[in-house]
């Protein structure tokens, strides 16, 4: 149970750090709020590491944990339940898209089988931490034991501070799983309240018709297992997924060692969803890299009070959004540590 | 007479490319569409370089054009004109947000006097081509004579083709220079035949009282010296500015050049309409890097028929939010590049 002590560790962001740092952006050699949302991302940099000018997060990953679904079976993909082991070698062998963004931005990629139901290429750089060959289907049962959500929550856990003690200043969360939008929508629509026929998508691709029968098994899903929304373990063992109690784990440990968290898509703000049950707090440590085509993503970045930074129709997911986020939130921190004041300055004041 | 020579050479991008590159993306390893915006920018930058997959630029440069304005001594700024001299300054010390944006993104910045009234410090780095001392006011006659529209174009055009020949994959045009949103948004005004008083924004940040007199003036400015909308010189001539003329300048030579232009705020993209008066083919090669918070941007983008790729309320100018979207122009042409592609590939083709 890793994870609890995580979550119970978490604090959240520094309410002086942050009020400093909305006053010292005012000092800096720029029209007052002419950096827009920059300046917002730059004041809570400050709030999470409790310094102001916040430290510039140039050490970063990528996470990227894989697992099967078992509702797979039920056709609500458009590819089938084989095509996730050969996307992990794909992201291993550095073709996947991103390997292609974690190259461009300087980030670690780090592949961890959360739980897939194949064998998967031996590679040094894969992390082994299978919780089970792929979840049941969610639509005739729970998807996991208790035991097993804890054991994937402490998956998370672990990688993430692994890779926190290697030495890393910013995270992010992404995933491999064919059908893994199927539970990820039921936890939005759990959390949320929504019908889930109201935001169900395309996923990797799918037709109208499959969609509608996906919204239907997610709505059979909810009702049979009946999760309860006050308890983010329960809704992870009823309905969720080993990717998503992996990210859930890793979010919460990022959380904990006061780095900021990047979501990327749906299934990856599914699991922040779980982890904001479980620890309140974790929510000021989150920032959304993007926003997907998926439609329940939208409703899943405003339960959490989240505005994304990027909203380019990208629905890839391995953490592709969050990795093309990566420049903004540095350069948020960035400006305020490098810009010029008006202190040490000759720029004439404004005069309105 | 420079820009005519190299407005006259800009061909339209590669209609042959630009489908084999629409092809060229179902081949890679991904759900059909998965990138979104991704992709079209990707196929955009086949069609302008004439290969697909498209060459990685990743050389890249911020040419920054500083000038000042006659209309300033109107009062329609919240900073005294003087300020441009400190803002150049302050570029060519490293202290400015597009000096950090920079440094952060590997692009070269360069600072170019179009028109600064005042005497700016020596410095190496900064390119000198003063047209003149800042313009007339608008609110009262042409902001300039024919003869001194045309150089400004031409200096544009030199420097950008300078830095080309140093090496260049990718320009963005920045700019720096008290008052310069009054004629910004004059010329999209005309462009767009929508009246000023419907668009005319805060600039760095004036009250609403202010923002209604520069709207007033701006209407002045239009009625009074009546430019010939399907003529870019003479809108640039009587209502533009020195460092807007040169923007227009560059944006042509990169797209003479066949390399992407991206496009930063408000000023910027009305140099970018003037550009396209001249020589319409040039909007194939301009990327709207951002949206700003300037009601009239979002207009002069829709006409450019441009989709901006960011949109976090910056008003900051000096080529900040082209800096910012660099890296996604970049991923866009990287994942082309680098991504495995299905033929090579293990990945069970899509079932649906």
């Amino acid at each position: 149970m890793e994870y609890q002590k995580t979550a119970a560790s978490i604090r959240a962001a520094d309410s002086v750090i942050t009020k400093a740092a909305y006053a010292y952006h005012d000092k800096l050699k720029k029209p007052p709020g002419s950096l827009g949302r920059i300046e917002s991302l730059g004041i809570r940099l400050a709030g999470i590491a409790g310094r102001c000018p916040p430290p510039v997060p140039s050490r970063k990953a990528v996470l990227v944990f894989a697992a099967d679904h078992g509702v797979a079976a039920q056709a609500i993909s458009a590819y089938p339940r084989e095509a996730t082991v050969q996307m992990v070698a794909n992201v291993l062998q550095g073709g996947a898209a991103v390997s292609v963004l974690g190259r461009q931005v300087d980030a670690r990629v780090v592949v961890v089988d959360a739980g897939v139901a194949g064998d998967l290429p031996e590679d040094s750089a894969l992390v082994g931490g299978k919780v089970g060959p792929g979840t049941m289907d969610i639509s005739a049962g729970p998807a996991m034991t208790s035991e097993q959500a804890v054991q994937a929550l402490d998956l998370g856990v672990r990688v993430a501070t692994h890779e926190i003690e290697r030495g890393l200043d910013m995270l992010a969360c992404g995933e491999v799983g064919v059908g893994n939008t199927t539970p990820a929508t039921a936890i939005v629509a759990v959390f949320t309240g929504r019908p889930p026929a109201s935001f169900t998508g395309i996923g990797t691709g799918i037709d109208a018709e499959a969609v509608r029968r996906k919204a239907a098994l997610i709505a059979e899903a909810i009702a049979r297992n009946a999760p309860d929304r006050a308890n983010g373990l329960d809704v992870l063992a009823k309905i969720g997924g080993f990717e998503i109690g992996a990210m859930a784990g890793a979010m919460l440990a990022g959380a904990a060692a006061r780095i900021p968290v990047v979501l990327d898509g749906l299934i990856s703000t599914s699991a922040a969803l779980i982890a904001a049950s479980i620890a309140p707090a974790a929510r000021d440590y989150f920032f959304a890299g993007h926003r997907s085509s998926e439609p329940s993503h939208t409703f899943a970045l405003s339960h959490l009070g989240l505005e994304p930074l990027l909203i380019l129709g990208m629905r890839l997911g391995e953490g592709t959004g969050a990795a093309l986020a990566f420049g903004i939130i540095e350069a948020a921190a960035r400006l305020m540590a490098e810009m010029a004041t008006l202190e040490g300055a000759r720029v004439s004041a404004a005069r309105a």
